[in-house]
Parts: structure tokens; sequence; C-alpha cells
């Protein structure tokens, strides 16, 4: 009966996809406001599209090359079947079609946000979650379509048994994973070098305000928001969530094949993702407002929606998780999971938001200087991973323990039957964390809406009381991005896991024996170059943002110096060509970070073999999720810490205090937005191509 | 015969003991100067020893504590024998006694120098380098002192079997790790916070020069070379050259069982490490100038120095090797870390010296600001940890596959067979890194003797001449010092990766099974601890820092408003106070940071047992190093970018580039002097308290 219950899959990507229909009409309705608003608008949706455009050519060309090279490898006998490389296609198509879609919305929602605001802070604050909205739910729809699809081809035209569909899906994963780092890295690397290029010679040097319209650079700044914030986090998550989802199957597939349960294994992943659409759409229901809704009240009612969503997947989850498995196991698993991702999500708020200590003890540390601002920045980042990493070595040990796994070595025979049942518990977890990423998607992608709406409104001279109400979306917005980045960070490191593990069962099909132990040389180096991996990207990320911003300072300090009347707002600057510039900034510098994530793995794979590879994935997983963590906190922290200062304390705009706050918010800009995002990728990026490659690395390595 | 040829040990201690003693003669025959040198020298010899004396009797009460639940555990027989909780006493005695002895010459020789190089930069050169030469031969001829008593006492006296010998005395390193953790965290806090104070008012706010005598903090910042650069690194190194020892002897033991190679194999590291204290003496002999030097001449002396003993070294250990295995196995290992330590000493200088690209680049980016130069430095510091990694994962297959490990699985018989031997060359190769310390430690440690005759000099007017002469040695010292971060470094890794290994042998001599596979989830657990132990580890340290420097402001701020003629300098400020803040602030700040480092691994055995010890290991090993190498590094380049700028480049001292500098050089302080090098020791003593804590964590914990 089980077998037969899949097109839940296709149910569930229909009233996602349905649902986003629904939101993004809702959103059209709205008007873009005057002619000038019309028209900055039309310039940043422009922007975003060029450069989104040219940004899937560059990438389209390397994944004909990856394509090539794995029909050589099918060819060779070295990958499991011909369907990977176009599995490999259709991911890289969905995720870069869920952050196109993302980014069309997003552009199409900043004016009619900021005209919506212009007649109340309710109105405004709906326009920009159906939008974030229309992301969030592209995102789950296309996911689960693309899975759906997928496994019925497998399943009805392949004809494949259970345990070959999961192992062949596991290997679907990589494509998605790719779109997503050139995504993240791309759109990262735009919108910081916009956003340090024109804080540098706007504010620091002219002296004139964030946003003002006589910076060439401001429309480049307000598409960043677009490729990165939206195109760049919905890619991102796309890949998160099919990754969950296929690694479970694969996990589950050789987790339960003698107990005839493998259907209702693999059902299970797909089922829960498919509820958690279904309460995401319930809690988007509850997000209303009165019409003198206070910033409080707002983030009030965002979170009910989403809290709502999670509880109400918890209940729909447990009768389902028992009937499905037969046993309550895998719901605790699924649970710990959930609450995981939300207490990941607290800790993320409480380090970054300035209603907290940890950012006013920044913020008082601005009072010694930058030198002091810096170090106290970096040691709260640092100080922030600790409670992170209790929370996912809770979870992993809960859900491993409950879904049935043993930690006694005592009876080798029990702890190998009971071990693969423990690890798709680690998988199931993750799921569970995804279920309901529809509404916290949402919540999260309406932030850089509401920022654009906001530039918006300064550009087009809509008066302080709109932009007021803007700058409360948007600070509202980064509250919930935090919890938005808790759920990223959490389930890329669960998904990571899950691939591991998934990878060691497809590699210990090819060969005799692995010896995984950490006193194996062979894992320990992995475990180094693994670490490295993790440094080397994020130093090349970071450099690449300073390499791209430094164009845009030389080419605003050429505009200012050569275009005559420009400051007295008299003459247009050339918005164009700074868009220009950060595109081919950003092109440039994505392409060697997102390589060495396909590079690495396999280079380390020739040359020791697939068990250093399993080190390069635990020293990725373990010093990525570790370095993500400090680095998002850091530059969250550096940036409220500068809002609060913004908002009158320590002397206020313009003391030396906010000189010191805002240096710190510029480091912060790179860590915050590109390396740190990024590096949830890579290490999912690392697991799919290793999967993907495992036949090769098996079949040829020097040592 | 083998088994009496351990007296090696002692003549190699009397050897080194002995030579250090010649060399503070040499140093002691040299004129302090005039009065007010002599007043200077003496103010910080009296800080320094009042710091010493009350940071031993803070850490002798920890001592006590950690002694007493040592006697109760070998009591409750969770210990393996009672010698440990003597062993762990002597441990920590000795190695504090190195640090003393190698400040008390450093407090003693920094008037020297400045005299000396008065007379001339050759004969200045001369006194500095014989009293790091003093501190170099201390700390390994107590090394070998305390390992070779200890070795008499369980052979002659406890009447133990070779084996027996081994794995005991692998439970002594956690003494001198302790220690040595204590010094670096104590006297790192110590000497930035009154480094960072002093530059914050003193440079920055009342715009007088460094080492300003108007200034209050410049005792303690003197004080502060001599506790945390000398006095810290030596315990630092003692612990790296004793560790390294013991697991060698220990994997040694183990490795040759049942081939009667037993006391072949305990025989080889001591008698390397004998080779090396010889060659390193010859070595010194070498370091001698013609009166009319100049710093590309001296520099050149130091290299002749460093190089023929390692060259000596290696020639000399080849024919002994064999003899005394059998085998060239070993001897191509010892060959491999030799060279890994001087291929990462070559990499730390060219990523830190601005005689090469990076460093030039990272001055370059001041030219756009603080925030450019921060992201600037972050990125090079990740940047440059490739190819240290590089480097130790060639070694370490190398010298595992060297000394008969093999990788190939194929046969589990053989596999297991070659396995414990090729181990045994990863921490003979950890010993052939480190045999050559009594030089390079001396190259190293005395610098910060010639940074103080620096400061000396300024102080009681020498004259510019005397300075630039000081300033060319200090400089000097810092290129050498990179060599000597490389060898602390590089040795660390290995000798914890060899603690690692020894640990795993004295838990399969206590359980049935253990599982340490990267997919058993307490494994991965352990490793995100370790991951997360390392940051917490680093944010501690360098927020206390920042506590500790902030209230030498308050201090100094007030000394300049309260005490009349101060900044004409009629009255004198009062150094004591600044002194006294900066010893309760050290001692206040260390203690936390370094219990950490025996409670998280303990509690993390106690829930998750013994496997999630091995993670945690792993994570600390390896994500200790990366980052100890990322804030070296990034510190380094920093200090240089801004002696860069102030020999004339980017508009030299003064303008806005030299002052982005300055506070890159701030940042860069806590960095590279107070949390990077504790790193060093935290992956070391993680290993010796799980060795040490082994007996109560088999025995008891929860899951």
């Amino acid at each position: 009966m089980y077998e037969n219950l899949f097109w839940l899959g296709l149910v569930g990507a229909a009233i996602a996809l349905l649902f986003a229909v629904v939101q993004a009409k809702k959103v059209l309705r709205f008007s873009e406001g005057t002619e000038l608003m019309q028209k900055l608008a039309a310039s940043i949706r422009k922007g975003a599209n060029a450069y989104l455009k040219r940004q899937y050519t560059t990438v389209a060309k390397i994944f004909v090359i990856v394509f090539v090279i794995l029909l050589l490898l099918a060819w060779r006998d070295m990958l499991d079947n011909w369907f990977i490389p176009f599995a490999f296609l259709t991911g890289g198509i969905y995720s870069g079609l869920a952050g196109f879609i993302g980014m069309k919305i997003a552009t199409s929602a900043n004016a009619r946000t900021a005209n919506a605001a212009h007649e109340s802070l309710n109105r405004g604050l709906n326009v920009a979650f159906s939008s974030g909205a229309v992301m969030g739910f592209t995102v789950v729809g296309l996911g689960l379509l693309d899975v759906s699809i997928w496994f019925h081809i497998l399943k009805y035209i392949a004809g494949f048994e259970a345990p070959k569909i999961a192992q062949t899906m596991v290997m679907f994963g990589m494509g998605a994973s790719f779109m997503a780092l050139f995504g993240r890295v791309g759109g990262g690397i735009f919108t910081k070098a916009a956003d340090v290029g024109a804080d540098l010679v706007g504010k620091v040097e002219a002296g004139i305000p964030e946003d003002d319209p006589r910076n060439p650079a401001t429309i480049a700044d307000n598409v960043g928001d677009n490729v990165g914030d939206v195109a760049g986090m919905g890619a991102d998550l796309y890949e998160s969530y099919v990754g969950s989802i296929l690694a479970t199957f694969a996990l589950g597939a050789a987790a339960y094949a003698s107990e005839n349960l493998t259907w209702n294994a693999i059902l299970l992943p797909l089922v829960i993702a498919v509820v958690g659409v279904v309460c995401s759409v319930l809690g988007s229901f509850l997000i209303r407002t009165k019409e003198n809704a206070t910033q409080k009240s707002l983030l009030a009612t965002l979170r009910k929606g989403t809290y709502t969503a999670a509880v109400l997947a918890a209940i729909a989850a447990a009768p389902i998780t028992y009937f499905i498995m037969g046993s309550w196991g895998p719901y605790i698993s699924i649970l710990a999971g959930l609450i995981a991702g939300c207490a990941i999500g607290y800790f993320t708020e409480y380090y970054t938001s300035d209603t907290y200590k940890p950012t006013q003890g920044l913020a008082d540390s601005t009072e010694t200087g930058a030198a002091t601002t810096i170090i106290g920045g970096i040691s709260l980042g640092m100080l922030s991973t600790a409670a992170p990493i209790v929370i996912i070595g809770v979870a992993i040990i809960v859900s491993f323990l409950a879904a049935g796994g043993s930690l006694s070595t005592a009876d080798a025979a029990l702890y190998d039957a009971a071990f693969s049942k423990g690890l798709y518990g680690i998988g199931i977890a993750a799921v569970g964390m995804l279920s309901t990423l529809g509404i916290t998607l949402a919540t999260d992608a309406y932030g850089p809406v509401a920022d654009n709406a906001g530039g918006i409104a300064e550009m087009s001279g809509l008066g302080e009381e709109v932009r007021n109400r803007t700058d409360a979306l948007d600070s509202l917005g980064n509250t919930t991005a935090a919890t938005g980045k808790g759920f990223a960070i959490g389930s890329a490191a669960l998904t990571a896991l899950a691939l591991l593990v998934s990878y060691v069962d497809v590699v210990e099909g090819k060969v005799a024996a692995l010896d995984l132990s950490l006193t194996n040389p062979a894992v320990l180096v992995g475990l180094f170059v693994g670490a490295m991996l993790t440094f080397v990207f994020a130093a090349l990320t970071m450099s690449g943002v300073q390499r791209a911003a430094q164009s845009i300072v030389v080419e605003v300090r050429r505009q200012f110096k050569e275009i005559a009347g420009i400051m007295e707002g008299k003459a247009d600057p050339d918005y164009a060509s700074c868009v220009d510039l950060c595109t081919k900034g950003a092109l440039h510098e994505m392409v060697i970070p997102s390589l060495l994530a396909i590079i690495v793995p396999v280079i380390t794979g020739l040359i020791l073999g697939a068990e250093a590879v399993v080190g390069l994935l635990g020293g990725v997983t373990v010093t990525g999720f570790v370095v993500a963590v400090f680095m998002s906190n850091a530059g969250g922290a550096w940036d409220n810490a500068k809002k609060y200062i913004e908002a009158g304390h320590h002397g206020g705009k313009g003391s030396d205090c906010h000189k010191a706050a805002v240096i710190g918010d510029t480091v912060g800009d790179p860590f915050k937005d590109t390396s740190g995002p990024s590096l949830n990728i890579l290490i999912k990026l690392c697991s799919t191509v290793s999967i993907v490659f495992s036949g090769l690395i098996t079949q040829i390595h020097l040592f």
C-alpha cells in the first residue's frame, strides 16, 4: 500500500505552488506608486534581471562541462546509472528557478511595499510578507515537484525497486547544491561589493546618507539585496530541503530493508514534508494584523504564524509517523529536529539582537575605538558557537537514540543492527526541522524586500514617516531573519551529516573494507583538509568582496569627479555602470571558490581514497558549521550594534562610537552575507559531490 | 643492550643544562649600563618576578586540587597507578621552572642588550642571542631530565617492564601541559592587556610615542614581554618536547611488542632528542658575526646556525636510527618531521613578513580604511592555513607509510599489523621536528629581549642610533620568531595526534570494543564539541585581554589627569599600579579558559563515553591547529604591515593609512600573542587530560 502513496508529494507540490501563485497575484494587485518610484523599481528589476541572466549563463557553461564529465563517468561505468547526469541538470534548473522566481517577485514587491507603507505599516507588512511567501512556497513546491517526478520516473518508467530508487536519488542533490553555491557566492559578492563600495565613498568620504540617489552605487546596492539575499537564499534552502529528503530516502532504505519497511521508511520524509506544507499554509493565514498595529504586535503576529505552523506540524506528524512506521521512535527524531531549529533560531537572535546583552556590550566596546569593536565582535561571534553546537549535538544524539540507535558497543551484532536505524533518525530530524520551511522562509525573505522598499522611499522622497515605517519593517525583518538563519544553518549541518552517512553507505557497497576510524591517518588528513577548505573558501569569498568593492569605490569616485552637478542633484549618476561592475566582479570572483568545493574532495579522494574523503566531509561539516555561525553572528551583532547606536545610544549618529560601529558593520558585511551563508552550501555540496564521484574514487586512487 | 642505554638521556640533559649555564654566565658578564637603565631593568625584573610569583601561587592551588582528585582516582582504582599524581606535580614544576629560568635571564639581559647595542649591533645580538640560548637549552635540558629521571625510577625502583613504563609515562604529560596553558594564557593576557592599554591611551589619545617613560603602562608592557612571550613560550615548548617523546614511547611499545624491539622503539625518541641537543650546541657556535655586520648578515648568521643544526641532526640520525631499529623506515619519518617544521616556518614567514607580497598587499588595503584592513588581514590569515595543512598532511602520510603503515585496507590482518608501526612513525616525526628545539627556541626567545632592550633604550634616552640598532634586532627577532612559531604549531599538531592515538591505545586496553568510525554519532558530536571548544577558548582569551586592557585604559587616564606634571616629565608615573592591574586581570581571566580544557573533555566523556572523547580530540586538534595558524598569521601580518607603513610606505607614520594599520595591529595583538599560541597548548592538554582520566571515563558514562 505504502508504495502507492507517493503521489502525495505531487499534491504537496501543487498546494505549495498554488499558494505561491495566489500570494503573487495578491502582491501584484498593489500599486507601484509614483512615476519616480516605478522608474526606480524598474531600474532595480532591470539590474537584477541582467545580473541573474549573466550569472546563469556563466553557470550554465560550467554545468555543461560537469554534465559531460558525468556522461563520461557513466560511460566508463564509474557512475551508478545514466540518470545521474540528467538529474544533475534538473536539480540545477529547479534550484535556479526557485531563486529566479523569488527574485522576480521581490523586485516587483519593493516599490509596492513602499507605496503600501505610505498608507499604513500594516499594509506594508502585508505586501512584503506575501512576496516572501511566494519565495518560501515556490522553494518547497519546486523541491517536492523535482523529488516526486524523479521518483515516479525511476519507479514506473525505469522500474527500479525501492532500495535502488533511494540509492540513485541520493546522487540527485549535486545539481541543486552546485547551483545554490554559485547563487550564494555570486549574489553574496555582488550585494556586499555594492554595499561596501557605496558606503566607503558615499557615507564615509562624501558624507551623504545611505540610499541617497546621488550615490551612483545605490541602485547596485538595492539590486544586490535581491540577487544575494533573495535569489541566493532561495537556492540555498531549496538545496537543504531536497538534500535532507533524498539523504533520508537512502538512509531509510538501508535501515529498514530487512524488516520489509523500505517503502514506509522512504515514504515518511516525503509525507512529513507535505504535512509541513499544509501547516505552513495554515500558519500563513494567521498573519493578519489590525490597522493600528505596532512593531511589537507585528513581530508577535509573525511569530504566531511560524510557531503555529511548527506546533501543528508536530501534532500532525505524531499519528502519521506511527501509522507509517509502526513505532514512536522516528517521531521523536522529527520532534528533536523541529525543536532544535527553533532553539538555534532563538540563540541566533539572542546573540545578534540589540534587545539582549551581547550586542549591547558590543556597542559599549565602541567607546574605546574601532580595534576593541572588532575584537569584541569576533569574540562575541566565536562565543556564540557554543549554544548551536550543544543544540545540534543533543539533537543528533536524541534523534539517533530515539530512532533505535545504540551508543553501547558491548554487543557488536546488536550495535550494528541498531546503528542504521539511528542514522535514519538523524536524517528524519533534518526533514522535521525543514518541514515548515515554507513559512520560515517567508518570514525571512521579506526582509530584503522591506530593505529595498526603504531605499525606494528614501530615493523618491516619500518623507520621514514612510521611511520610519519601512525601517520598522526592515528591523523586524532582521529579527525574523535571525530565526531563518538558525534554520538554514542547523538544517545544513544535519543534512550534511545525513549525506556523509549516505556517502559511507554508497562507498561500502563498492569496496571490500573501510577503516573510518579517527586513528586512520587518511581520515585524519581528510579532517585537516576539510578544515582548510572551510578557511580557504571563507578567505576567497571575503577577498572577492573586497576586490569587487574596490572597483566600485574607484568608479563612484570617478563619477563624483567627472559628472558635473551630481552632488547638487542636477545631473543623474550612471547607475548602470556600477551594476555592471558588480556583475563582472561577482561573476569573476565566484568561480574559483565554487570550483574548490568540487575539486578538493575529488582530488583528496584520488590521492588518499574514500576514507580521506569521509574525513574531509567530517572536517568541512564541523568546521564549516562553526565558522558559519561565528561569521553570521559576528556580522549580525555588528550590524545591530550600529543600529543601536544610531537609535541614540553612545552619542548616536556621527559620534566617534558610531564611526567605530560603522567599521565593525563594514567588516561584518561579507561575514554575514557572503562567506557565512555560503559555508552552509559548501558543506552540503562537498557531500553530494563525493557521493556522485564515489565510483571514480573507489576505482582510482593513489594510496 | 638497548635497555641499558637510557642514561644517554641524562647525558643529553647535562649537556643542555651546562650549555645554558655557560650562556647565562656570558650574559651576566656584560654591564647593565647607566644608573637609569639599571633602575628600569630592576623595575621590569621586579614586576615580572611579582607576576610570576602570583601566577604560580594561583596555579599551585589548582594543582593541589587536581592532585587530590588524582589521588582519589588512584584510590578508587580509576588511575593506572600511584605514580601519576606525583608525575603530574613534577611535570608542572619542571615546566614552570623552564619558564621561570627563561624569564629570569631575559629580564637580566634586556638592559645589557641595550647597553651592548650602544657599542655595536653585533654585541647587542650576542647578548640577546645568548639569553635566548639559556631559555632554549634550559627547556630541552629540563625536559630530558624529567623524562630520564622518571624512566629510571619506573625501571629500577618500581621494576616495570618496557610496555608498562611506556604506558605509565604517557600519562605524565598532563602536569606540563596544565602549567603551560596557565603560563601561556595568563602571560598572554598580561602582555597584551598592557600593550593594548598603553597604546590606546598613550599613542592614540595622548599622542606620545611607544615606550615613552611618561606612559604609566610602559613598564607593564615590558614586563608583559617577559612573562608572556618568554615564560609562556618556554612552558609551551617544554610541553611539546616532553609530550612528543612520551607519546612516542607509548606508540613504540605498542608497535614493536611482537618483534622484541620494544626497548629499541622506546630508546629511539630519547636518542634522537639527545642528538638534537648536541647538534643545537654545535649550531650555536656558528652564530658569530663580524663587528661591521648588517641586519642582513645577522639574519644569515642566525639561519646558518639553525639550518646547520637541522642538517647535522638529519645526518646523525640516519645511522643511529638504522642501528637501533634495524630499518630505514623510522628515519624517513624523522626526516619528514624535520623538513615539515622548516617548511611551515618558511610559509609563516612568507605570509607575515613585509618582504613578501601578502603583507605588502595588506598594507595596500589600508588605503581604503580600517574596515578593509581588517577584512584583508582576516582573509590573509585564513588563506595562510592552506600551506601548513598541506605540509602537515604530507608529513603525516609520509611518516606513517615510511614507518611501515599501510593505507590499503584490502587485507585486514596485514593492515592492522602495519598500522601501529605507521602511527609510531607519526610520533617519531614529531620528535624529529622538535629535536633541534634548543637552537630554534634560542633564535625565537631572543626577540622579546631585543624588544625590551629597545624600550629601555628609548626610556633612558640612549639616542636614535642605539634605538635603530635595537629596532634592527627586534625586527630580526620577528623574522626568526616566524620560524619558531612554525615549529611550535607544527609540533603541537603532530604531538597532539600522537597523543590522540596513544589515548586510543590506552582506552582499548580498558573496554571491550570501540567504534571510532566517523559515522558513529558519538564521534561526530565529539568532533563538534572539539571545534566549539576551540572557538569558545579563543573567544574567552580574547575578551579576557579586552577586559584587562580596559582596566589599564582607565588607570592610565586617571594618572594623566591626577598626577600633576606627568606630561611634562616632571613627575614620575605610578608604574607599579599598572603592573598590579595587569597581574590581577591576567590571573582573573586565565582561570576559566584554562579549566575548560580539563572540564570539557571529562564531561563529554562522562556523558557520551570514550568514543566521543576521541572525536573531541580530533575536532580540537584540527580546528585548534587551523585557528591557531589563522590567528597567528593574521596578527603577524597586521603587525608587519604597520611597520612597513612606518618605514615610509603609504604616507608613513601619522598618515590615514598608518591609523588604519594601527587598528589592525591592535586587533592582531591578542590574535597572535594570546589566543593563537594558547591554542597550541589547548590541543595537547585535551589529549593528556583525556589519557589521565580514561580510567574514570571508561568506567562511568551515561550513554
